[in-house]
């Protein structure tokens, strides 16, 4: 893949990512729902839980989750992304608001009519929490 | 992607998938050096640990685990795979020896020079031991 070309989807790829957490702290299932893929096989691990298969499973647990929680920032902190042509592996720390990341996650992404679409997701407690990148407004 | 295609993939997966658990019941660094990509960008996230990133990480890590364990069984429970091309991703439980699974994983594979190789690696906590699945033989 020429270099153009990977950049361009590292940044749509994280894009999609950021919209996965951005759904999550507004509390917006319609945008969740947009985000998970229509036709591939989806599959997700919330922390400590028992894995969730299809597009039907994955989404109700959305609904109940977004329905029940307050609404926080839940911020995707040091992502990494390693694209695999039309597939993308994203590795994150997830943290709530102001606190050190608690969570470590993986978001996989697949290229489906044009859009960068989950197909899964794991997320998993830290035995130490990480702190928040110090934002760049920080150096001013 | 034809079904017997598929048939073919799906099974070949499993089998790399095996094989990471054989690797590390038997404590073979050397076989997980042969099951993780050469080429392809890999990470792994160690149950409550943060990422590693780069095969260096990654098998220095595994070098340092196959040493210290014990041996044991690793089991992977329930394995689910899904295939986006020249990509799978596997969801399943891990348990030690005969006991209950007590965490969730999700392994990622690519098709790198005609293998699937490991890509990346999370495990984590459940809440909840899931137990063993009754072996065939139970019901003889």
């Amino acid at each position: 893949m020429a270099s153009a070309d990977h950049g361009r989807n590292e940044a749509a790829i994280l894009l999609a990512n950021a919209a996965f957490y951005r759904a999550f702290s507004q509390g917006d299932h319609a945008a969740m729902s947009e985000l998970w893929a229509r036709r591939a096989p989806v599959t997700c691990f919330h922390p400590l839980a028992p894995v969730l298969i299809g597009r039907r499973a994955v989404l109700a647990s959305w609904l109940e989750i977004l329905r029940e929680s307050p609404p926080f920032e839940l911020r995707c902190d040091h992502p990494v992304v390693h694209v695999f042509d039309g597939v993308a592996v994203v590795t994150c720390y997830e943290g709530n608001g102001d606190h050190p990341a608690h969570l470590a996650a993986t978001n996989v992404f697949v290229l489906e009519a044009g859009h960068w679409r989950m197909v899964h997701h794991q997320a998993g407690p830290l035995s130490e929490p990480i702190p928040r990148p110090v934002p760049p407004s920080a150096f001013n």
